[in-house]
Formats: C-alpha cells, sequence, structure tokens
C-alpha cells in the first residue's frame, strides 16, 4: 500500500443551501477517474442520510468513506456499519477513545465481517486534540494494533505527528491525512511524514475547475515526494 | 428542573427491515403526552437522515434530541448542529473528550446561538469507558461547566458514577442517564442517585402495549423515588 506514489482523497462537505445531491453528484462525476476515493462529511449525512446522498456512487470501486467519528456503544456502532456496508460504503471512520471492550471490539468485529474499513482517530487536527486524545496516543496506537484496523487517521497540519504514529505503527497500516488545503498543510506534506492517503476538500470541491484543481493538487503532491523519497 | 418527580426521555431505535418513518411515528403520537421527550438515535438518523425522519416532530413542544455523539472538530460539530434546529431538533449529545480549543468551544457557541441544548457525554455504559473515558471525569466535568452545557450523560448502569458526577457538577446542570430497561438498570436507580432524566429505549419501545408499557416505567420511577427522597 506505501508504495504507491500520491494516494489523494476527496472530502465531500456540500456547503449549506446547496442541492446535496447535485453538489456530490457533480464532483464525483469530474473526479472519479484522478482520484482514489471520497469521504462523506458528518453535516450531510445527518441531514440527508446516507441512503440518498449514496446513491450516484453505486458503480463506483474505489473508497467510499463515511466520516461519522463513530464513537459511541459497540452496538449502536456495529448498526451503522451494516447500515453502511448496505449502502455501499466501503470504509468508515471512528474514534479509538470509547475503548476496546464492548466499543472498538465489537465494531472491528462487525467491519470485518461485512467487509468494511475500519479507521480509526488516533489525533485531531484542532488544538484541543491535545487536551485529552493526545494524552493517548500510545494507547490509541496500540488500540489499533490490537483490532487490526485497516487504517487510523493523523493530521496533516501536525506531520511531527505523522512521523512518531508512522514509527509506532510499522508499515502495515495505513495513515489518512486530512487538513491538506484550506486547513494549512501543503499537498505532499502528510506524504512526506509517513502517511499514505492524504485528503482534501476545499481547495478541490469549492474550485472553479474541479478537475484542474486536483490535477494541480497531485502535481504538487508527486512533486514533493519525488523530493522527499528522492 | 431537579425538583421534578419522574422525568422520562424515549430512545427512538427503529431495528433493521422496519419502515423506520412509521415505526417513529407510532411511537410518537403513542407517547407524546405521557412523556417529557424523545431521543433519536445514530442508526437512524445515519440511514435517513434528520431530514425524514424529525417530520413527524413538526408540532413538538417537548425535548428532541439527537444522539449523535458528535466528536468532531468544532466546525464540522456546529455546521451538524446549525442543520439540526433548522429540523426542528432542540438537543444534541456530544463528546467533551475532543476537547475545548477549536472543539466543544466551538460547539458550545453556535449551540446557545442557535437555541439547542448541549448535553456532553462525561461517562458511559460499556466497559471499555474505563479505558480512557472515565479517566478524565473530573475534566469532563470541567469542560461542561465551563461552557455551561445544559447537560450532561452518566450511565443509568453505574449510580456510583451518577452520584460522583452530581456532587462535582452541584445542582444547576441536568443528568440525563442511559442504560434504564434493557441495560439492566430499573427505571428510579438513576433518578435516585441523582439524574434528571431517565431515557428508555427497547423496554418501551418495543412492548406490545407501548403506553402502558411506558405508564409502567413512570409508576416504577415514581415509586422508587417516593422512597429514596423520602
Amino acid at each position: 500500500m506505501r508504495g504507491v506514489a500520491v494516494v489523494l482523497i476527496v472530502a465531500l462537505d456540500p456547503p449549506a443551501g446547496t442541492n446535496v445531491g447535485e453538489w456530490i453528484a457533480s464532483r464525483y462525476e469530474a473526479l472519479k477517474d484522478i482520484v482514489q476515493g471520497f469521504k462523506l462529511g458528518l453535516p450531510a449525512i445527518v441531514k440527508h442520510g446516507i441512503d440518498s446522498i449514496s446513491k450516484c456512487f453505486s458503480d463506483y470501486e474505489g473508497l467510499l468513506i463515511a466520516d461519522l467519528k463513530l464513537a459511541d456503544i459497540g452496538d449502536v456502532m456495529a448498526e451503522v456499519v451494516k447500515w453502511l456496508k448496505n449502502l455501499g460504503i466501503n470504509g468508515v471512520i471512528a474514534h479509538g477513545f470509547v475503548g476496546y471492550r464492548g466499543g472498538v471490539e465489537v465494531l472491528a468485529r462487525t467491519c470485518r465481517e461485512a467487509g468494511v474499513k475500519l479507521i480509526l482517530v488516533v489525533s485531531m487536527s484542532h488544538e484541543g486534540s491535545a487536551e485529552f486524545i493526545d494524552k493517548h496516543l500510545d494507547g490509541l496506537i496500540e488500540l489499533a494494533k490490537a483490532v487490526d484496523s485497516w487504517g487510523v487517521v493523523a493530521p496533516a497540519t501536525r506531520p511531527n505527528v505523522i512521523r512518531y504514529v508512522r514509527a509506532r505503527l510499522g508499515s502495515d497500516m495505513v495513515i489518512l491525512s486530512p487538513g491538506v488545503g484550506a486547513q494549512g498543510a501543503e499537498p505532499g506534506d502528510a506524504l512526506c511524514a509517513g502517511a499514505d492517503y492524504e485528503i482534501v476538500g476545499r481547495a478541490i470541491t469549492r474550485a472553479e475547475n474541479l478537475r484542474e484543481a486536483a490535477l494541480n493538487v497531485i502535481r504538487q503532491q508527486k512533486e514533493k515526494v519525488s523530493k522527499c523519497r528522492g
């Protein structure tokens, strides 16, 4: 997985006041052959339901991640995953913070059975992440390893955290890194720090020319990666 | 708020395979005049969207809580709250563990502006709660006080935790307590330990006679509370 030079996931977060179905479908159509996946954000899911917003992806074979930041008891998270699976979603983001017993334990088992990739948050991009979550970085990484999570999320805005997570994880598990573009990190920064996937939202999805914006990000990723891995 | 003898919120979690709209509407109609509120669970929201499942509550004046266990960065949580408000939801459950800065800080401000009651999780009912969350019980309670949260969630299955939270919180903030009924706690247990609202799901929503089941819970609550508050 880490051998792939650059991997780009587009975060789809329709702004308020838009027709969400159309907004998502137009971005999907413009980008599906040049990016490796899409991430659906919580606000649109909460408002419209996966049922309605995932329709346009019905023949998609890339990564399709529901960024729910699940943080409930295991049975509730498992119920959500079963529904995601039925609707064609193949990845879900959840918090390790709820703990293993009766929490991530149940979620991980359900994801495995359903063929949905589990992605656990080990650190977040906002300052508040330092108050509780970051104090447990080691524990959250250990938990991700213990349940054989497909991947973890670590913020592109903090490359030192990515480097630390990569060192602790070894090379078997993927690191997905949001925060590229509008949040401040440059394309390629997280990849050079050890991430496998960079997640870019507004810098692509709100550009006038969607395809050009995505190709530009990919070009910047390649340039940076060829230097740091070169 | 704490002077009210017994307060019952019904958790609406439609089982898989049902017509969610009908399932929710029938429970709402049967119970709306005898309970103080309803809590909508994450799986149904994720599948169908608040937009479609909140329709039947359009003239409701009680508590209507979206149990999203929000745990994202502040801007994302704020966006969710704005949509909840537009759809008639007046309470939302979120995690304090994402921290204050850029997290609960933004969420709390948005809730205040939108007139949505913020309810922060300080402990959960599953065993895994002890692994990370419970270690920060004091910090999470302090955070709830700092942002002047309307309430906190603490599990009915662990009355000692409720007693501790009540002692730390003082009497100004409400405690909502899930886990009554199918999860093991008896009606009234959490109220006697210091909670203000008990949340009951399956023991009511899957009973043959919904109204009788709810009245039975209320009777049990009153009996227990009249003894413990003597």
